[in-house]
């Protein structure tokens, strides 16, 4: 016998009146019609308004037409944080292509894998990175019309393809640009699950990964990054992080979701970030932990003055209190963001307390450091022990594995079902993260799995001793891995960098340090100074650190 | 033969790790999860923090699931704006079942329309509605067993049923309802198209039309109400606007996505609003313009002073200069929105433009009577001839009317099909509200169809007489229809409330006022005075008065 269909199911199916695909392409269309004159991006003394902007995205969606993309193709972009990098997370999806931005840090090879395994037809390179993408051009034997940009405000270089960006540009259709009337006029979606981008990962073994997303995710991680941060029409966010990076962590699409202001940022330099934030009245901004460093150490001449207070979101290590009080002290408040490739970029963030209000600065930090708590946007995300795939209590104390299960966890690994399986089992997103539940419902990564340090039988974490190295005045960097001992099995060593080069710090003085601050096996055995080895995005790479340190032994 | 799949779909479908249901009910879950000791909802002097109020609303949902409600059913709840209710949007779907909130200014018959039409098996009833209730329990056929709400607040009233709502709610899974993990505990939708809730409009003929939203519309709706009003955790509500009105206009559940304080309100009246607004801080609130009304002609006496600014959204009609300029000096700030409760509520905003902050009075007010912008998660909107359905021209002149098409449209109307499919005749749905486009992309409604006046074959905006009206410091408020008229068809009618009932101001005076302000066959020939017959809902039953201007000629 059949199931009776509910009364509310009967002859309620979708139309087009109550049903369209959700797709961040949609934030543009929005602003272009309710900020049409409002500056949508800044680039050195250039600007565009939302008009400008959305019809620049439109010409390039309708000169990709044109040259036969469409649907399912993937077009590359090799840009810094300029204009048309922006303007290609709206074109290219615009035109039905799938967008592959590139990580600028990378090496000719490993470009051209990652070129080739997406299957691009089209590289849209700056000049600044001609002589990496050329080396990655011998590399692949497909097809692949190069447009050059070609920007005033670089640095130069040579021309690798037949035609330069704006020249491109200018053969779109100007009048299907300039339609006040979007949707007949740009390729949507046939489904919100379709594809928008793709990230490949950095990862420090292997071939990359290509973290596929899809426009679903996109609009949803987009909704709650403007959620978390409040950004509105009023907010003016300055482009410290590459927008290669989760698609500059969908701050691309939600800035404009606010109708807010992109100020562009070829070079993340010092006297550039004060000067864009004086001049331009930046209240908002992103990056890594060595963004924060940067501009802390920065040469007092830099450091101009400004009236607003600065927003900055990072992610990838907690913001150490000495960092949150040098910050606050510029005019900066510091937020702690937390997520990966795979999640869109951020799916955690500490959420204000109100009663932290009270907290002294170390205890402030504390509460800070810690990934935190559920965007509004993520489905759910546990502490989880992974033999058992049970919650593990919320002590602060048990160690699990960070799983998350949201609409905004992507779509999956490209042309790679055993990686996306493997990730996706049991029904959650494995980070391969491990990390404590607090009492408080605030999560706090403690290592990645293969970042423990196991002394005598006893876990260290690594992050924990770093974070007390990070506390050392005269320590910018800090990095601890396991080294091989024949007694205690591994022991703590410890890689540092120096504020400045004529800091005078020695091995004793930094165990002496940790000694008074942490149990004594967790103490690093060995200290080596120097600069650390860090990814294409700027991650510390642990494995050549765990190699020096084996051949220390 | 086959079309090759597309790279970006192979091996990467929908999984429990990346794709979930959209619904606002993980508002709650993340309100609990994230600020589970901040003030959830205020009520008298009683509060509950987010951890109580989720606590109760899982309560609820095991109560009625231990009652045997399931997926698919219908609950019905009666109720003024009390803590009952808005667990009453969270615990009804929690169950799986789908919450009709009933409009407590309808009659018994209407009621007991509503209460059969869509099958309601339970009905939360206050005490306060006891003899309406009655009346439509009369009426009722089928089996729908009572639950009183007996709350300490309420004036009191005759109990119907055999339980009251807190021993109900007592007999509740303690367990399931406190266990900090939502997902496993509650009853999710399978599928964001399904039902959460449904509403009956209140149509001024023929029986109401039930208005069902589903889970994805009221989510989306939800994160627009709260990016369009920038809600946060610091954002504290009051409710002046009636939860049954499209359910609060979605902001019952906007609010906790924002993990803000809902400050509960059983009457509408201006005491306690004022002293609302002082003593628990709120910053923000909704309204029909009678409200602003009210406020603004409230007894010197009720109104007290506050330190901060509340935003006053309203809707249902343009907000006249002087009662923008009332509510400034009060302390409000007035933004108008427009929706229906096929569109759950607001679907347009008027966005403030940086260009109007030089605006003199009247100007401004001119550019806040348009109803606006789309909501940014609304899809589309354009003003379009019925005829052709081709938009009209952005000329502020060409009349069309007002077409929507989004995710935040109704899913239908309840077992009418036929009026379903005329909704959305077309691919749009059809406000039947008759309006133009403004040159910057801003609309404005000029009327409903059957509102517009016919005058020597010359057009007359009911509304555009009705603004000039409601400008006059005697008027507090207005409404003009159609009076039949042997030379011109049609002539303008007035029906007048004055401010007091001891204010002077006559026939002429009115016609004199309106002669300097609009062209002369706009002026009306008839003005009536006396209080306006309203809808439930507070709109004014232009019918009504058609029907007396008729008995005049």
């Amino acid at each position: 016998m059949a199931v009776e269909e509910s009364i509310f199911d009967q002859e309620m199916g979708k139309t087009p009146a109550n049903h369209q695909p959700l797709t961040p392409l949609s934030f543009l269309a929005w602003a272009a019609r309710v900020y049409p004159n409002k500056i949508a991006v800044v680039h050195g003394e250039s600007t565009f308004t939302y008009r400008e902007f959305a019809t620049r995205c439109r010409l390039l969606a309708s000169a990709l037409k044109k040259l036969g993309i469409s649907k399912g193709d993937t077009v590359a972009i090799m840009s810094p944080n300029a204009p048309p990098m922006l303007e290609a997370h709206y074109g290219v999806p615009m035109s039905g292509a799938i967008l592959n931005a590139l990580n600028f840090r990378l090496d000719g090879p490993t470009l051209a894998f990652t070129l080739q395994h997406c299957e691009a037809k089209i590289l849209i390179t700056d000049t600044e990175f001609s002589s990496i993408i050329k080396d990655a051009l011998a590399h692949v034997t497909s097809d692949l019309l190069v447009i050059d940009i070609d920007d005033p405000l670089g640095a130069g270089g040579e021309r690798l393809g037949e035609i330069d960006y704006d020249t491109f540009l200018s053969g779109g259709d100007y009048e299907f640009a300039q339609n006040i009337n979007f949707w007949p006029t740009v390729v949507w979606p046939d489904d919100e699950w379709d594809a928008i981008c793709l990230n490949y990962t950095s990862g420090t073994t292997g071939n990359p990964k290509g973290v596929v997303f899809h426009h679903r995710g996109a609009f949803l991680n987009a909704m709650g990054g403007l959620t978390v941060s409040a950004l509105s029409k009023d907010s003016v966010y300055l482009w410290t992080l590459p927008m290669f990076h989760c698609n500059g962590w969908c701050y691309t699409w939600a800035v404009t979701a606010a109708g807010g202001t992109h100020v562009c940022l070829r070079q993340v330099e010092t006297a550039q970030i004060f000067l864009s934030i004086r001049n331009h009245g930046v209240n908002v901004m992103c990056g890594a932990p060595i963004i924060l460093n940067m501009i802390l150490h920065a040469p007092e001449t830099h450091k101009v003055t400004f009236d607003q207070q600065v927003t900055a979101y990072t992610g990838g290590a907690a913001p150490p209190s000495a960092v949150i009080a040098g910050m606050e002290r510029l005019g900066f408040k510091v937020v702690h963001l937390y997520g990966l490739t795979e999640t869109y970029g951020p799916s955690t963030f500490c959420a204000w307390q109100d009663a932290w209000d009270e907290l002294g600065l170390e205890e402030k930090a504390q509460k800070m450091a810690r990934q935190g708590v559920r965007y509004p946007t993520l489905f759910d995300q546990s502490i989880i022990d992974p033999e058992t795939m049970e919650d593990v209590p919320a002590d602060g104390k048990t160690i699990g594995e960070l799983m998350i299960r949201s609409n905004t966890v992507m779509k999956g690994y490209l042309k790679n079902p055993t990686a996306t399986d493997a990730a996706f089992a049991g029904g959650w997103f494995h980070t391969g993260d491990l990390g404590v539940l607090h009492s408080d419902g605030y999560i706090e990564i403690k290592d990645r799995s293969k970042d423990i340090i196991i002394s005598g039988g006893e876990n260290i974490s690594s992050l924990e001793v770093e974070e007390a190295l990070y506390k050392h005045p005269k320590i910018m960097e800090a990095a601890v891995v396991a080294r091989p001992d024949e007694k205690w099995g591994e022991t703590p060593c410890a890689f540092v960098t120096l504020v400045s080069d004529d800091a005078t710090v020695d091995e004793a003085d930094v165990i002496e340090y940790c000694r008074t601050r942490m149990a004594s096996f967790k103490v690093p055995r060995t200290v080596v100074f120097g600069p650390l080895p860090k990814t294409s995005t700027g991650k510390i790479q642990k494995y050549v650190l765990r190699e020096r340190a084996k051949e220390l032994s």
